[in-house]
């Protein structure tokens, strides 16, 4: 028997099996008010009443769904409402600036467009047929508890669940089409591997837009494990949220996990979670010294996986194996620095030009509106990442370089190409070429070279409030070197690692 | 991107990620020989080997490879072997009679037939095109190790993978076919709910044809976990290798877990992998009292799973919830009684007959050229497992009653209407019911209710010997008992249920 693969089947589970668990921990609607827990049971009521609220609205299937919001419960139920009622769900990054986010909900055709309370305001000038400001009154506005929502006419696995804008090599992000069968197989292999059960409580650390949780809530809500609700990371909050709630797992990129070992440096106490917390490390190399950190200051589990938005996003996973436990605590951390081992239902290979090539079903099944960009990437059967790297032999890879002009600061992409974009608009740059350099907090910074216009007078402040106007915060350089040329191969082409070399000198690898 | 969900994936994961690792701990070839210990790159090679000597014979494609063997490290290699290179792996219960196994062969069509050393005697008379006894030389002959296997052309995930003869509500056995994709999702879905990882140790105490091992093997070997072969279970001998391997998991039926009380309770010292062991009990619901001794006197977990061949096998999942661990030990083993809740991927409902319907990717492809068995089973769209069951106000299903005429005997399917065929044939016999009785050790054992043929001598002695001459042994009735005449509907049919009755009365539910 064939039956789809699709995000129902989590969400069927849930409803049979946990009606009763808790199934969400919100944080408090407004300072000081109560936090917000709902069962299981009232999850499904809730993401029925979204879809009834869009059926009345006349957001057919197959139509796109934006949604711009800090992690909340809500942002969490149009993530499972939008994609189980056979439309399609766009999260997008709350750090965007307005022009951004515009250009987004213009490219994929949102039909719907929600916005966080707190970015209202600055997103005033982003329309779309339907804009609603989530939270209290509007939530209750559109979503309707009286009626049943239509039924999802034909669900397929291959349709798309939801479209993910990344920031890849192009000036402008691209949208990665996530399947229902690519996020069912991310989230059994993540599970399995992660070893997901209902005692498991989850804590959002992980922004939710970011490949959809990285697509966890799936599998968290087919187990039905108690998710808890985590608008803004900050490392002391996550330590009184873990102590709290009795938090068990999390995920994050290294930016993440320092904050919390700041943190925990100055925290009253046992750290809390001590032999029960496991992390899950992904978005950037965690450096050594931090793995070593975590198990010894926190005693929390060190787990690695490595993945991007267009592979839902498992490719490999890293977990210590029982024969490290008898390492020295340097040699095991260095061991789960690498990337990991290919996660079940993955299969991964380097390319002669030492790219890490994936194929698998958590592979995107393509760019939205952008058949170029989708044959560069697919066009050889197996997805290219545009990372460098090595697989050693006991089977895991080591990500070694970028391929694509991709800057990872705190875990974000961003495009160089982009920055550069911006920075030329402007009257007194003749050339320009942005670049990541090591930082010690984010892991890689922005740092932009540029060629001034003769007589200009443009200075490095001025060049970057140019950018945080433009862009979000953390697309902006952090520093400006001002250069007489940038040097260019024969065919004209800047050969950015070139550029990166000085600042990269002494390290094993040249990404962050 | 799409990828055919297949049984490669596991392999191909063994061997990019765990090739040093142990993979199967087989038994000694003979008694006091050594024990024969293969890395997973080992397997792989010898995966390759049966590969390519089935090239030599000329089995192609689709073709069927029927295997009748106890556990066996050869065994389990063809299992693997057999459907990840496009042909059809039929795995024979090696109890059954050299009639019965030569109906499957036939019917499934095999061009080769692989028989367990000690069952080439018995099954003689079993041929076809190609036959070999399994161990020592023959495998040698057939194993091509100098040369590579040819590419299987077209891997379908809808392909079958393995046909499973089980005994139904016919005379004769119905032969599933179980596809590639039914054997990924019931990995993946056993393999999340048991928390399967590469530390764990596996005992082979489920027969390997039963269901594949119930599916087992796959998600092992893409973990990478050790396999330990048991060919025959024995309490006391289950007890060693728990201790000798530091086994961590264990599948099988309730007969197998009162081996190992009753072992246990004359064991010496501490009963070994207490805190460490946790066991799958399925193929008949266990009483309670056994739930609660393997807790009291093994310190082992109880898991059930609830599931039948058909299902690949897993249709619902029982472990322990936390809120349980303060219940008194007897209100936990009654928990841990029923079936279970539906498996991620698993839909389950009960019909207005009562009777438990599966709708999942685990569900069978259809029946081996038997469409009429095929439409009946799945014309609904649900799959009609033929037990009677309730799904409680937690969403738990218990299975109270058998609609089909299956007895389940020491986790044994046993068809009555093979069993009445069978006693028919004597001439002494005028008229047979064969039902279900409740056993101490067995669940269930079979007995027989006679009409004898008037002036005729025959006695109860008599029919058990000609019933096991004929059929596989746990097929024989343990009882016999004559009567003037079998109580009919008015329509001719003989109502089971009635009969049964006097023999399940005051038990709470009417099958074991």
């Amino acid at each position: 028997m064939r039956v789809p693969l699709t995000v129902n089947d989590f969400l069927y589970r849930a409803e049979a099996v946990n009606a009763n668990a808790v199934a969400v921990v919100d944080e408090p609607s407004q300072p000081g008010a109560p936090v917000q827990t709902t069962t299981y049971a009232d999850l499904l009521m809730r993401i029925r009443a979204w879809q009834a609220g869009l059926d009345a609205l006349g957001v057919g299937e197959g139509e796109r769904v934006a949604v711009v919001s800090h992690n909340a419960a809500r942002l969490l139920e149009l993530m499972y409402a939008v994609p189980s009622s056979g439309r399609i769900c766009v999260p997008v990054n709350f750090r965007l600036r307005a022009e951004e986010v515009g250009y987004i909900v213009r490219h994929s055709g949102a039909s719907a467009l929600f916005v966080d309370p707190e970015l209202d305001e600055p997103l005033k000038t982003v329309q779309a047929r339907h804009r609603f400001v989530l939270g209290g009154e509007t939530d209750e506005h559109v979503m309707r508890f009286d009626v049943a929502p239509r039924t999802w006419s034909d669900p397929q696995e291959d349709a798309t669940a939801t479209i993910n804008y990344t920031s890849g090599t192009t000036a402008r992000p691209k949208g990665v089409q996530i399947t229902h069968r690519n996020i069912w197989v991310n989230a059994m292999s993540l599970g399995i591997h992660l070893r997901l059960w209902e005692r498991d409580v989850y804590l959002h650390t992980l922004p939710m837009f970011h490949a959809n949780g990285w697509g966890l809530p799936y599998p968290l809500a087919g187990l039905g494990a108690k998710q808890v609700v985590l608008r803004k990371v900050d490392g002391a909050e996550v330590l009184r949220r873990v102590d709290e709630h009795g938090v068990t797992v999390m995920c994050g990129a290294p930016a993440v996990w320092n904050a919390v070992l700041d943190a925990a440096a100055t925290w009253d106490g046992d750290v809390p979670g001590r032999g029960r917390v496991r992390i899950v490390c992904a978005g950037a190399p965690p450096p050594t010294r931090m793995i070593q950190r975590i198990d010894e200051e926190l005693g929390w589990e060190f787990l690695q996986i490595y993945g991007l938005t267009e592979t839902s996003p498992i490719v490999t996973f890293n977990r210590a194996r029982a024969a490290d436990t008898a390492l020295p605590a340097r040699e095991r951390a260095r061991r789960l620095g690498r990337a990991g081992a290919p996660a079940l239902g993955v299969q991964v290979k380097i390319s002669d030009l030492g790219e890490v090539l994936v194929r698998s079903n958590v592979v995107l099944d393509r760019y939205w509106a952008n058949p170029d960009a989708t044959s560069e990437a697919l066009a050889s059967g197996w997805f290219h990442t545009g990372d460098g790297g090595t697989i050693d032999d006991e089977g895991y890879l080591t990500i070694s370089d970028r391929k694509k002009d991709v800057i990872i600061t705190g875990g974000e992409n961003v495009s160089s190409i982009e920055v550069e974009d911006c920075i030329s608009q402007l009257a007194e740059v003749t050339e320009v070429a942005v670049i990541g350099v090591p930082d010690e907090k984010w892991g890689e910074t922005i740092k932009a070279l540029v060629v001034r216009t003769p007589g200009a007078e443009i200075g490095e402040q001025d060049i970057v409030a140019h950018c945080r106007q433009r862009l979000a915060g953390f697309k902006a350089p952090t520093t400006v070197e001002f250069r007489d040329a940038i040097p260019r191969t024969a065919t004209g082409k800047v050969q950015k690692f070139r550029l990166r070399e000085p600042y990269w000198a002494g390290r094993q690898r040249g990404v962050n």
